[in-house]
């Protein structure tokens, strides 16, 4: 098969340029005689790829020196408990905001390490839509506030970033990172697993204000603890180095396709257009509120459940891959990242548009 | 350049046909017309890449199902917090042995967590013998041995498996898994840093007795729960899929060598090769006891360290990289891993033959 559109949720498509360089560049990167994978991590070549990545990173989030940005191992996952045991530090508690499954999972293991207060959920509406923030109920000694700006499975996204003036935020962008252009300097930590916007599982960046470094308690374990992984530049242990290339290619792709605000002019076209259609197409439906539906994960449902295997067959067949919802969801759900080509969201609306006609 | 030999510790060289395959497979692997780091990490595809992977290093390792095989993010520095969190228990205690600077690091972690017995140390020596094991203060609570097969850092190495009636073996094997046959129904956990002998940085493999499960204390991060991870097949998470592949790629090759003893009397051969030409030359040194001698990392000097330069020059121009010792010690180390043809040893004996007579 020649590429396919691939709507996986993450691991998730990457630039086929970038994979075309990392393919050009395996066994002898730029005449060193070595794969980028066989290099010393302390060697002048990583460290300027290394070093290379991080600026074009801050250059295309705009993140200015106050802020850290570590390539760490892992993903949100290990962030998850990371967070709480580097920042609840006095405090014991935080603030969370319950928007769906990654909400929870963060909730979950964080109140393993101190007090959580859920300061608003939209569970009760089956997580389509997002609390109004003057209804949050925020406390006055919470350490800091977390959310989670887009939820993967539910397809839910903050349009805004909130107000904390108490607390600094914290955010999860695993899935919506550099996908728009954010105001980095309302954020305390920005954490992202890399197997979406940024590159392959494994590796999660995090951007983190210096002030907030040199809190972790004591039982937090070294390789979690964000002031050494900053004093050591990322690298106290070896880090995923492979991983950090070619997020450092992804990252120079961005920038040649015009930047996050380019990205964004870009996403923004790609989710009107499928959310469009799936609006004005009876066979089709997305539950979630208008005004907070995800630019980047697009659940939808048909009108019968029982053609769903059908469905994904032809999507298959035409090569528009991984398709199906999360399994704790069903249905289906196409995720448009930064790499997904406009022309896959098109030929994805073609096939829709001929499956609802000839099967709804 | 074409491809050079690089004797690098880690990340280290790998097989020119794994990174020949992986480059071949990087934009579609076998016709899904993805690249396997964009493939989800639930699909049939990589499920079975997975699976692979774990039947093959079980079948090379001698692995029996008493164990668990367990592909975690991070590597040999995550894992001396790892351990202790999940082995330690109600015992509160473990014995270490101290044979280096990999060594003090497992130490120095583990204190953080309960107490540490070290059993045994070399560091009188500089860390250039292992103590014989009659002397060793072993203490009747011990949750677990500790110990460090092989120093990657020194290049001292133990030839044989220690006795630990009391308490089970843990390994930190990072630098010479696989690397010779060895019996794994004497440990309780061996763990190793994929970027030596698996595949690239950012991977770990832990290969543990299941009856050791299911211990961690509650502070542990749920990412760090041996238990959760052999729950959940090493996917309680978004795994590192593509230095999973890899290494899936590497143990193939190993396969393909003959396994793992055929690979021994190969690493054997090279060692000694190695070993021998530094022992009668008198511009050469390697200051380690020689029945303890690493038969994977080859520290040596030069008979005046003001050559040192000059020979790295030479060397890097003849495409025999990455000969500089660690930082810490100063020096030359080669590491001669699995994947370092023994055409590459032959050349840098050749080189160093060369090198006294002209300089010596």
């Amino acid at each position: 098969m020649s590429r396919a559109y691939n709507f996986c949720a993450g691991p998730a498509t990457l630039p086929e340029s970038v994979l075309r360089q990392a393919r050009d560049e395996m066994l002898d990167w730029r005449g060193t005689g070595m794969s980028v994978m066989e290099m010393s991590h302390r060697s002048d070549e990583f460290v300027q790829i290394a070093e290379t990545a991080e600026k074009d990173l801050r250059e295309l989030a705009g993140v200015s020196d106050d802020y850290a940005v570590l390539f760490m191992q892992g993903g949100a996952s290990s962030q998850f408990s990371t967070i709480p045991l580097n920042l609840l530090g006095e405090k014991g508690s935080a603030d969370y905001v319950n928007t769906g499954i990654w909400s929870k999972k963060a909730i979950a293991e964080a109140s393993r390490y101190g007090k959580v207060n859920v300061v608003a959920s939209s569970e009760d509406s089956g997580f389509t839509t997002i609390p109004d923030q003057s209804s949050w109920q925020t406390s006055a000694d919470a350490a800091y506030l977390h959310y989670t700006p887009n939820e993967t499975i539910g397809g839910l996204e903050f349009g805004f970033i909130p107000d904390s003036p108490g607390a600094p935020l914290v955010a999860d962008m695993s899935s919506s990172m550099l996908s728009r252009p954010v105001d980095v300097s309302r954020f305390g930590v920005i954490y992202a697993g890399a197997q979406k916007n940024i590159g392959p599982s494994g590796l999660v960046v995090v951007i983190i204000r210096k002030d907030l470094l040199g809190k972790a308690r004591q039982e937090t374990p070294t390789m979690m603890n964000y002031q050494v992984i900053a004093d050591n530049g990322s690298m106290y242990n070896t880090p995923a180095t492979y991983s950090w290339y070619l997020a450092g290619l992804v990252f120079k792709w961005l920038k040649e396709q015009g930047g996050v605000k380019a990205m964004g002019e870009i996403n923004l076209r790609k989710a009107r257009k499928l959310y469009d259609f799936i609006d004005t197409n009876e066979f089709y439906a997305n539950p979630i509120d208008p005004r907070f539906r995800s630019w980047m994960n697009v659940p939808f449902t048909l009108a019968d459940d029982a053609l769903n295997g059908e469905f994904l067959k032809g999507a298959n067949a035409r090569g528009l891959l991984n398709l199906a919802g999360h399994r704790s969801v069903g249905g289906m759900r196409a995720s448009i990242y930064n790499a997904m080509p406009e022309a896959g969201v098109d030929a994805l609306i073609d096939y829709m548009t001929e499956f609802a006609k000839e099967r709804g």
